[in-house]
């Protein structure tokens, strides 16, 4: 018995040690515009588990997303990183960025359609629970996953990750199924005080599920270690809020997917 | 083996089954007025673990401040519920709290020493490692660990729940020491938006480490279950800003104490 039980000991250590999350390209398309996406999920966790959704920065669907997306798989989640902007669009320039920003968030059903086709990916692995689902996102990604809730998408939840902060618009009252989550920074000058208590007003009209946790002395970008490199003043990591919003989005998944 | 492990595995369920929260009253003075307080610890766990200070409500010591101290104890920590009227007073007259609560707030001076009496009380215990130690307060009592920061009270952080929100005085700028948690109900039409926005500006000038979790839909006392019994339109209990409240502060102790 003392050998069966060191063997089982060291099995289970071992597995730990050879779990690998796995990953591959998809591609997909939004009409004529051809996406490509990235799935990631540890192959030692058997059976279905709740899935996340991962939206980018204004950058593109850079390194740093699908970063997040693997460690999301780590924790056992399935994780989808989307991309908003098609034809391999990724840049480290903030002109270039909030070029293609804009083109798809000058139209709302563009956006929100664009994000739920990441969605769709998401929910079409083998290993999800297409009923246990969540989309997170960070800066132009924050502010998608919140259209994502403002248009009623089919998901549990979403946060928000130093997002920009769109008001829930008038028509999405009573609506507004998934709970939201937003995780931001006290000192991000993109959004300001007058954004925020707007933004605030706006979810408690609309009557959403909602929380926004605010960190002191954070500016925008805070979750991301290369956020300094861009040369503009307001990016900064903060690794305090960093640890802190990542633990909050566990707990908030665990609640929301009954681990 | 197997019996022997069997008897181990029943031995660790008995264990957890008569692990039992032990309190006892603790008399102590400020000047002339008489305190009582109670301390509250898991006498299953041995040797010396950090320590929470509670401070109650503006009704005073009740069985709602005495109940989240035990509450405390179940989780590992010794927590000493602070008595910040004096001579027994407890009430559930608002017009009675507020009178006794400006007795104590009007001189901010004597607020700060008040709380920091029970701080001494907590360190005093045999079970507390004295440099682990953090306050938390319910409504008046959230204003009152605030006040402790402001003062760079020797704790290492603080938790105001569903507290007052006096804002971070200018001395206290570059002095604050704890680390700051506060948890507020969105609709706590006690502390305007203005109040807020204030609040937080002070604590960024200050330089204070802090955070502020907000909750949709939340009224004031949103951790108490008997809020609605007082007849006041502001507060009410919410289990989601409970949960979620409370989560939030073990993970905030999780951090500071180094678990």
């Amino acid at each position: 018995m003392r050998i069966i039980l060191a063997s089982l000991i060291l099995l289970a250590a071992s597995n730990a040690a050879f779990a690998e999350v796995q990953s591959k390209a998809v591609q997909y398309m939004d009409e004529d515009v051809p996406l490509t996406g990235y799935l990631y999920w540890d192959d030692s966790i058997e059976g279905k588990r709740p899935g996340v959704l991962v939206i980018h920065e204004w950058w593109g669907l850079n390194d740093y997303a699908k970063q997040r997306a693997s460690m999301l798989a780590e924790l056992g989640y399935v994780a989808f990183a989307a991309d908003m902007y098609g034809n391999g669009h990724v840049t480290d320039k903030p002109g270039q960025a909030q070029d293609w920003m804009q083109e798809v968030t000058a139209d709302v059903e563009l956006w929100r359609h664009r994000a739920e086709l990441g969605l769709d990916q998401l929910k079409a692995s083998e290993y999800v629970e297409p009923d246990k689902t969540a989309a997170i996102g960070y800066c132009f990604g924050g502010g998608t996953v919140l259209q994502m809730a403002y248009g009623d998408a089919d998901v549990l939840g979403v946060v928000s990750f130093h997002g920009s902060l769109p008001a829930a618009p008038e028509e999405s009252k009573g609506k507004i199924g998934p709970e939201i989550l937003v995780l931001h920074g006290a000192t991000d000058s993109f959004v300001t005080s007058d954004i925020v208590t707007n933004f605030q007003n706006k979810l408690e009209a609309a009557g959403a599920n909602w929380e926004m946790d605010i960190y002191g002395g954070a500016r925008h970008s805070f979750t991301n270690p290369n956020a300094g490199e861009y040369g503009i003043e307001n990016l900064k990591y903060d690794a305090q809020a960093d640890a802190r919003s990542w633990q909050r989005m566990q707990d908030f998944f665990d609640e929301l997917f009954g681990d």
